[in-house]
């Protein structure tokens, strides 16, 4: 490989480390924990949001921006929450630098202590929820359906790029409801958005259900999410949804006159996903080559590379490009033609491999000659001669067939590595080898932690789909009302 | 009126502060100085990012992510860079909240202090600039045409909504080139970028040139900018494109082998323009009923409204309404149909008015008989009987004639409110008065700061429009080149 990349099976770990920065998605930044974007796998960030947020406004919701200090007597109000996130907090206490009287250069200025400090979001319910305090009077002004699109951050010790930084870009959806019931059905419809967005735009497949009360976010009631299997067997999860009952109406006094007149708290609803997204669609489609792209997440979808020896040839393979590239984006394709002189086409062979474009063509002077084009595909790294018919077509079709594959592709691992087991040692041998499994758990904490104890294993989920066999517990033997999802996790 | 707005000659800034808060844009939040965008308003800020983008792209520039944190020591690193933003700089000095020992809630870990200080980004350039040190080795590399989307802090004393928050969101274009005249043909390029968005798609007007030293970005050697005159004869700065020279290249040791094989340092722009466009546009074009909206700038361009005694007449009206609706998003034109029971007719006509719908629509059971509708508009308050037909190309045309109507609205108001002045006592009484004055001036920094003393009017731009009239220094006397443009500004 060109880029000398570490193989998966070698050390999966390092390989999604050099990926990201080889294939030009992200780098650390001199920032303890915090990551650069760069434009690459930023523009994956931008389709991600694009389709995401047409989803969260199809279904009624608007964006709107709230701020990124939260008080940190905010913070405090609702107990479970401060709980969660006060140990992982960039606290700001202090606004102007000064001079050093000493020539020291520049310092804080102890003169511009805040008399209270400000916490930056690790996520917003609590200054939203103080806000949404004088949004709401009555029924009338229920439902809020808002997202904001915005920076937080989580002050991690251990960070990964895309998959566990400081710093992270995300969507946080906060929802305000008459009813339990509708926030419930809120909560349910955006964790189904997520799971259509992973399983349709990510080629992603992914598992829905609940959380464990030990891995619930901090002040929900109920956390819904989607879980992903990654190639090296582990567990990743994708997005969360939250109803959070009336925990945070009543820490912030946000009540309502009802339609009966009498005065309640608001339910609420709260969801989420982040740049993890990217290292998600990284870990469960690439190779040992490099990225791949599921056509609908990726920035470049067809590129085209000439090879020409002179610039008569050149000229005439232009046009022929030019013409395709135009057919294509009239059907909304994103094509590159790269005729660049300063790069051979064998290295742009390379590059284009590495950064995961789903189809490449190339024009020679051959392709002239008998009006075809190679064309080339990155999911199977399949080439052929094609006869240039009706060519926009033929590419809009392998594109879709290039999603399926990796949907499908992904769809088999997981089910190639899902697993029933009743039996503790068998369990203890699978949760080392990776993937899923499906195994009875008699319900309480207790008996989750000594399991994440002694194997790492997590409840990743707890299916909601109808399946409520009963069984006795993986561990201690006691009554089980269904199986749950175990794995090692992200 | 409805909403009770105080008038624009009764007092123009307790207009403007009622505005923005009655037409759901904006309110301030329980964090001092830092604003919540609400969803009316944040849709208008999507509708600039979306035009705005588009353009940056166009131009080839890409989007990037870098972090919020920019350590204390990079920022000492350009001298003046510092000096501009020290004193109001919110500084990031922990980690980690804790329970307090005596029971005092919860309470900041001295044990998480930071060894190095972050201060939150008033600016990018500092860690940027570091970042581009490792991107760029070669002319190869180059140029670097990056934009970022974001939110920043400079921790003001006295904040308006939109127009100076301590928190607010913007985009920060940084660039890097192989010559000085690439590097100056791109801030040149960008400026024309911004008046183009200004003037085409916010209706408004803008005088583009140079900022005096006094008034440059700190760390240019250039700093171009456009500016617009509200309608209380005041300016407001509404864009800057900056040349940085080789200032942060040299501060962070960006050199590039030359494509004369010599070690080089890089040219450098940036660009930026904010949430304060909104502040830009409300005072531009509103008037005492509220918000007024160019098209291009409205979340919702035509709204629907029926008036109707009975539920059949309302099934009637409804079908031609929907009829209608679609019609005109066939042709991009977003609409919305109001049919909601709990609001009156007349409560809607006053809301969409106050929320600066270009577009109003009205069916009624007369309509219906007729096959008419009412087309009211929201710029001159007109309103017309219109016989259905080509109702869709009617509305379209009607949109775009309000978009120039505003525009030429806002022009002749500029025009009729700039003066050439030679006479320092005019000069002083109509600085009181408003308006743009063009004016000679000697070109130090000495005089400018002289009659901003005495008149408050700073130099907003020197125009580059070609113009070189010279002349006598309208405070000293002293020679001129060519008259600049004072004003009281935002």
């Amino acid at each position: 490989m060109a880029k000398n990349l570490t193989s998966r099976s070698e050390n999966y770990s390092q390989w999604y480390n050099e990926l990201v920065i080889k294939a030009d998605l992200a780098e650390n930044s001199a920032v303890r924990g915090c990551m650069v974007i760069k434009p690459y796998g930023f523009s994956i960030w931008e389709k991600m949001q694009a389709a995401l947020d047409k989803m969260f406004k199809d279904t009624g919701h608007s964006n709107a921006y709230f701020p990124i200090f939260i008080p940190k007597s905010f913070f405090s109000k609702e107990a479970s929450h401060v709980e969660g996130f006060a140990k992982e907090c960039a606290v700001v206490t202090h606004y102007r630098l000064k001079n050093d009287e000493n020539g020291k250069g520049i310092v804080v200025d102890e003169d511009a202590k805040l008399e209270e400090e400000l916490i930056i979001r690790p996520t917003s319910e609590t200054i939203i929820w103080d806000t949404y305090k004088n949004w709401v009077q009555s029924y009338r002004d229920l439902p809020l359906l808002i997202n904001q699109w915005a920076n937080v951050v989580r002050w991690e010790m251990r960070t990964r790029l895309f998959l566990r930084t400081a710093e992270f870009l995300w969507q946080e959806g906060h929802t305000a409801h008459e009813t339990k019931k509708e926030a419930v059905a809120e909560t349910e419809q955006m964790l189904n958005i997520y799971a259509d967005f992973a399983e349709n735009f990510m080629a992603l497949p992914v598992l829905k259900g609940t959380k464990s009360p030990n891995e619930r976010f901090a002040g929900a009631i109920e956390t819904y999410c989607i879980e992903a299997l990654m190639q090296d067997g582990k567990a990743l999860q994708v997005g969360t949804s939250h109803f959070l009952g009336q925990n945070f109406a009543k820490a912030f006094d946000v009540k309502f006159l009802s339609r009966e007149n009498k005065l309640e708290y608001v339910w609420a609803t709260s969801w989420g996903v982040s740049t993890r997204l990217i290292g998600a669609l990284i870990m469960a489609h690439s190779d040992d080559n490099g990225l791949v792209l599921p056509p609908k997440m990726a920035p470049i979808q067809v590129v085209i590379v000439p090879i020409s020896k002179n610039s008569d040839q050149l000229n005439s393979i232009t046009e022929k490009a030019i013409s395709i590239k135009k057919a294509l984006e009239d059907k909304g394709i994103s094509v590159k033609y790269d005729d660049r002189d300063t790069y051979k086409p064998g290295w742009k062979f390379a590059e284009y491999e590495f950064k995961g474009v789903p189809v490449r063509l190339v024009i020679g002077p051959r392709d002239l000659e008998n009006d075809t084009v190679e064309i080339s595909r990155r999911d199977t790294l399949e080439k052929e001669s094609y006869k240039m018919i009706d060519i926009a077509n033929k590419i809009e079709h392998l594109l879709e067939q290039i999603q399926n594959n990796l949907f499908q592709k992904a769809l088999s691992f997981r089910e190639d590595n899902t697993y029933k087991i009743d039996n503790w040692e068998s369990f203890k041998e699978q949760v080392e080898k990776g993937g899923f499994i499906y195994a009875h758990w008699d319900g309480t904490s207790e008996t989750e932690l000594k399991i994440k104890d002694e194997t790492k294993a997590t409840i990743r989920t707890i299916p909601i789909d109808g399946n409520y066999e009963e069984g006795k517990c993986i561990y201690t033997g006691n009554p089980s009302k269904q199986r749950v999802i175990f794995a090692k996790a992200y």
